[in-house]
């Protein structure tokens, strides 16, 4: 039959029942079914090397510094001396690499669920950390929950890079009111959080709502979005604490803070870029001012199916 | 054969020929093919009414604005008491919209090559404007680039509202050094202009180029980015004067001088969307830096194929 | 954006969730959702005009001949003097058109459930039928299965022109052995029966049961397959009688029964391919010959979901 | 995001421009570019294993019994006592398989000019084929018109089993009637040919032109065609012999011919097969019957890009 000149082998990632988005795959690296998920590696011809999971594309090479670093930096520079640090999910080692970034930092925790995926990031992803060598971090294979529940030991801050919240997904129990309060008694007094708050762009309510629950659990709260070429749109952030107003910097502020306490130089977040981050457009805040809802176990807030 | 719940009925987007997104479409309005483009009117499941002309989304009902108000409002809070506005390009009508929210403008001359997609949006379009019944504008049926060569008028502001820069296109001498300058003779003193700048997202190179050439041309120039949902990306809009900054302004500047010359109350632009729009994303802002190429007839910038 | 010189208006027929087969539509002629069902018109680049009725193919004006001129013909030639035709569906005209073919038939009676698909064809697609003119048929809006019920009448032949049986669907119960037993007391003495018998390329079990069925309710019984290019596969087709073998005719019988009794020239159907019809692959009589499963009202056979 | 339950992992092929077709892809079992060409092994979701060239499916598991029983059993049964066979092309082993079903064949030669596709063949697709054990054949890497040129043996038997003929391929020279003359000389008298004629159902000019040169070149033509579901529609193969009529034989010769001379049980050809393959549809028919072009070096017939 005749060749025709067009791509023939695709990933397509749908966003929703009636969109979807097609990216030619250059090759196949991995493909394995772990005791949680369906996880492959492939390279695709516009981003290069790419992790999906479940059908979605959780980072890729040429894009993931925009998601990692919007998560840890603000947060950070937030904070007055961060030293402990929990990250909550984060498999694939980016969060953890921007996390050792920071001098201040003496040690870092994270507990994720898919020691698979963990492995694959060691022996394949080592475009997305150096950081499993660092004599710093502990890594704790288990339920991030659980971990919260049982723990004694204080954080300066706490990271949640978890998957989106969806019905009988393991992780939708971490964006309700229940968990937020728990998470009080593990921040030491004057620390703050982060949780990936789901895409505005496709799903302005669970952002939304998110936000809104960290608002009425702790006495302050902040939401930035940052553009993610590989997700398909706007990507949100929400940040909290009951002492620290998080992203309350000028712009030569964060510059200041970077240099003094950061090691190397980051590609997408400066003081500039701190500034836009931290203004979302104002059809989203005028959406997010308006939220009333809040996500609690008997009523927890998903992803829209 | 057995009836599968899924949509069945598709526009695709060709964003490379390796990419492409797939959007359900609930209807079809309108098919016709002008005398220059392919021009659809569409209800996009998740976009609602659609304009799309050569399988390329010019705008929907539900992001129009956040394209339209970039483009216009910063260069015409820039300039000083703005009285008559040139638009070129601009078929839908939506730049004259927001150009006419303006009470300082007293004219604004607007000058398209396809009088069909004009005809199409006062028919089929009333959500993009309520304009064409406004005393003010002039509509030109007629090509861009001979206006500017003949007309003996002065402008304050002037918008270049084109289609991407291809080749044998129309409109890639509009992205040219000697097209700018040709501008000069028509803006006048204290005068500003814009231009829609392609997608820093997908064309990253066109988009640099193009700020650069007006950085070259005119004394002054800015650029701003704006995340556009139904184009899939970030979307780029560079200013240029030999007298104004455009864009200068601080966030509580930005929203009295909008309170107080602007009509109506605006969705995307306010003091602080500026603030984002204005501080684009340090990845791209090092991409621009380091740019020396400068679009000319003899060497111009396209969009990639 | 650039433009790719790639299709962008697609129909997208889902045979399973796991494959589909993309068609451009080259325009929309019609769009409507009738009492039953999704109803639309269209213009597709290599078929031509087209109907779809809930996201399937149902015929277009390119091949419809192949399955018309399958249902049709071998039923009417190997019954004796076929004069009362009952047709149950038939909607676009096309199964009429091929029963008034034949010089003896005096009276074709067609129920239909969806007036509005009869009436689209009658105005949009007169490529499929100039029937609705002849003297000979009656058109009954209503249920096939309360038709069967209540009639007082005779048929020489019976033509089940059904949508496929699927769960919940209205036509499911006219694939049972319930519904073949109520059709003996319609059909006269020597008369026959055809239905549609699905996809064997696509579901190769229901076809295979819905021959059974018919072998076990009816002394003798037949099935063939045809190539029908939209519709991505064999198509299957089963007749059955209590004293007509249909199609034990040879080639040149045919040839000489089509000379005689048939108007005009068919595209289709004649001595050889009538041959090829009757012997269907090794593979599929293999299968359908170790068969053993009948539908009943109380386990009807679908095609897969 | 959201997991959607929807196939993510796709094999698209393009039929044209403006048709594809999309398989889930289960898993990849190989990707490597040989000299020649791009080979992907991958497991398709319907059909199982499945060997892909330069984007189009060459065979698969499930269904490629039907595409080499029809290359090859009419014509081995139509040549009489065929002790020495040539397949062109043929990489993936199975033409060979089926000749050597022949208990006639004492010989057979195998030239195909990537050594790569029969190393996977060897390796990977060990339900192709048991053929490369046997002792009968001999393996030529190498291009299938030099051999022509070159070889001083003769064959009772020739297949072609070659790629579409494309612009610039190597391929399309062997459907010219100047290499169909060239097969003379090296052809027993009494011998027989076959050539895969490419899908009329996505080209029937290039099918009907193909049988038109050989009608023309040898004493006696014929052609059948094949349902592969794989290859999305009716595939044609054409004989040729200046002695034989291939294929002139009725139901039950074939099957004794098949009962004595091959071992083991076919799963698509046998007698009744035989008939439905050798009365092709009459709107084929009818279309070859009025072909005038013939095949040269000068102006060869492709496959419509």
């Amino acid at each position: 039959m005749t060749k025709v000149p067009y791509a023939w082998s695709w990933f397509i990632e749908w966003q929703t029942p009636y969109e979807f988005h097609a990216h030619e795959v250059d090759s196949v690296l991995l493909e394995v079914k772990t005791k949680f998920q369906e996880v492959k590696l492939v390279n695709l011809r516009r981003f290069g090397k790419a992790l999906i999971i479940d059908g979605k594309t959780q980072s890729t090479v040429s894009d993931e510094f925009i998601y990692h670093e919007s998560l840890v930096h603000p947060l950070l520079l937030s904070v007055s001396n961060p030293q402990k640090v929990l990250i909550i999910g984060g498999g694939e080692g980016a969060t953890l690499r921007e996390v050792l970034r920071h001098k201040t930092v003496k040690r870092a925790v994270m507990v994720d669920i898919d020691e698979a995926v963990i492995q694959i990031a060691k022996q394949m992803m080592p475009e997305w950390h150096h950081a499993f060598d660092d004599a710093r971090p502990q890594l704790i294979i288990g339920d991030g929950l659980k971990f919260i529940e049982e723990t004694q030991e204080n954080f300066d801050a706490i990271i949640l890079d978890l998957t989106d919240p969806m019905k009988d997904s393991p992780s939708y129990k971490l964006y309700t009111r229940e968990f937020y309060s728990s998470l009080k008694r593990v921040l030491r007094e004057g620390g703050a959080l982060v949780t990936q708050s789901t895409s505005p762009s496709f799903s302005l309510e669970t952002f939304s709502v998110i936000f809104n629950t960290l608002r009425n659990t702790f006495r302050y709260a902040s939401a930035v979005v940052s553009y993610v070429p590989a997700f398909d749109g706007l990507w949100g952030f929400s940040y909290a604490s009951d002492r620290t107003v998080v992203g309350e910097m000028g712009q030569s502020e964060v510059d200041s803070k970077l240099e003094e306490t950061v090691k190397g130089e980051l590609k997408y977040y400066d003081g500039r870029t701190h500034l836009a981050m931290f203004n979302i457009p104002k059809y989203i805040r005028d959406f997010v001012k308006r939220e009333r809802r809040i996500s609690t176990e008997a009523d927890p807030i998903y992803v829209p199916a």
